[in-house]
């Protein structure tokens, strides 16, 4: 492809992924024309950190660049997918969705790939992508290259991926984020219901976190569900109100107890 | 009570908190007379690098101890706890047990209380205990300080907290760690039956964790729960196999979506 700040980009989102996106690949050096989103207000509060142009309409999309990155949530990425590949033939386009297969542009463009970056984004802080794994997966050579330089001009861990092994990697980041998240709501709901703060258990929320990097989660496994601790389980079931979250718990703690006895 | 090294101590348990706990009572200049375990051995490890005398025999205890520090699991607690505070009439009796009240002590002893360090142990990296913050009870004053004064040698975060509200931390801590543990496991899990590495979803994971110190898990919830995505929750839940890692993943996504919208 070239020089870095030869490569021009049209960024297609403006949500909290495509934030961290935008502003890593300018703090590369790439070119980022262009961000659309289908808010006016988004796209410039996005294009003006980026010094690109803004859009909200997708005729007035930019055919000159040579990498189109859609980080739209899933419904919209269909819905933009066929009149955005028409835009430039030579162009790569590249999605950045876990669970979307790479073949919703087949017949669409001819240069294609997604660009996956394994992480939980806010707009308040955008992430360093230099720690992000990026996982990579190209139609063609061209396109694999492309997606390639792009990735490890902003990351260290970039990995080719098939869609398939992308999709389990999606569903383990389900478990490893979306629910590790749901457990802190639960336990953030507990100490708020008795007027205690949730800041309590930062340093324990941490350690839990760090455990992982050190031992098998199996290994780091505590608590009363590994050892069947009834008096314990019983006392804190009694304390739930809420019949689903009385639910989550046995279960929880039924496969807590199952997976350390396997 | 006067001088650090001239509170004498004798720690009943061997294991992951008794461990960590032990080498932080020797690290503050506390005089940790004696560990006691079930098992010989465990005692003989700790007590070596505490420079304490090691039993297995409650028999044994020493009776010089102006505090005895239960360590123990809360079915072993309920059976030593007679024996024990029979060892010294002027010594302050404390458990660290989250669930167990600290009315266990009464008409076993005079001076008791708890003392419970909210963080997940392990032996092989013993915790630097100035962050963990301490919760402490005592049943009357001159137990409240001696088990304050230890605390605040060790920590720096201590709280005065009462068994009620302990307890409502401890099903916090169950939900912020055992099973935010359990969420790592399936993803582990997940991730071995593809032949994929755990080490992937780390920056993930720690993410996860930090994003709580800046925005309240509900502010922080991301995924396809949030926005019921039901094309990729049916996508992934193709993936599972195992019938309650399913209804696991239905409860948390239905759980997810109720937070969101309340």
């Amino acid at each position: 492809m070239g020089k870095i700040q030869d490569i021009k980009i049209v960024l297609l989102g403006a949500g909290n992924l495509a934030t961290s996106l935008g502003i890593a690949l300018q703090q590369a050096g790439f070119n980022v024309l262009q961000v659309y989103s289908r808010t006016q207000m988004a796209a410039e509060t996005l294009a003006a950190r980026l010094g690109a142009t803004a859009t909200h309409g997708l005729e007035s999309l930019s055919a000159d660049a040579d990498v189109y990155l859609l980080a739209l949530k899933d419904d919209a990425l269909a819905s933009v997918l066929p009149q955005v590949c028409r835009l430039n033939p030579h162009a790569v386009y590249a999605h950045t969705a876990g669970s979307v297969p790479m073949n919703v542009f087949e017949g669409l463009a001819k240069n294609y790939g997604v660009f996956y970056p394994l992480q939980t984004f806010s707009k308040q802080k955008p992430m360093d992508f230099a720690s992000i794994p990026c996982l990579i997966e190209g139609a063609n050579e061209f396109s694999e290259d492309v997606l390639l330089q792009i990735a490890r001009a902003l990351s260290h861990d970039v990995r080719l991926t098939t869609s398939a092994d992308r999709r389990v990697v999606h569903l383990a980041a389900v478990f490893g984020c979306n629910f590790v998240n749901l457990c802190y709501s639960l336990a953030n709901e507990t100490l708020k219901r008795r007027g205690l703060d949730f800041e309590l258990l930062l340093p324990l929320i941490d350690e839990t976190a760090a455990k992982v990097h050190r031992l098998s989660p199996k290994e780091a496994q505590t608590g009363p569900a590994v050892r069947m601790d009834k008096a314990v389980m019983e006392r804190q079931m009694s304390l739930i109100d809420d019949a689903e979250e009385r639910r989550l718990y046995e279960l929880m703690s039924e496969m807590i107890h199952k997976l350390a006895n396997t």
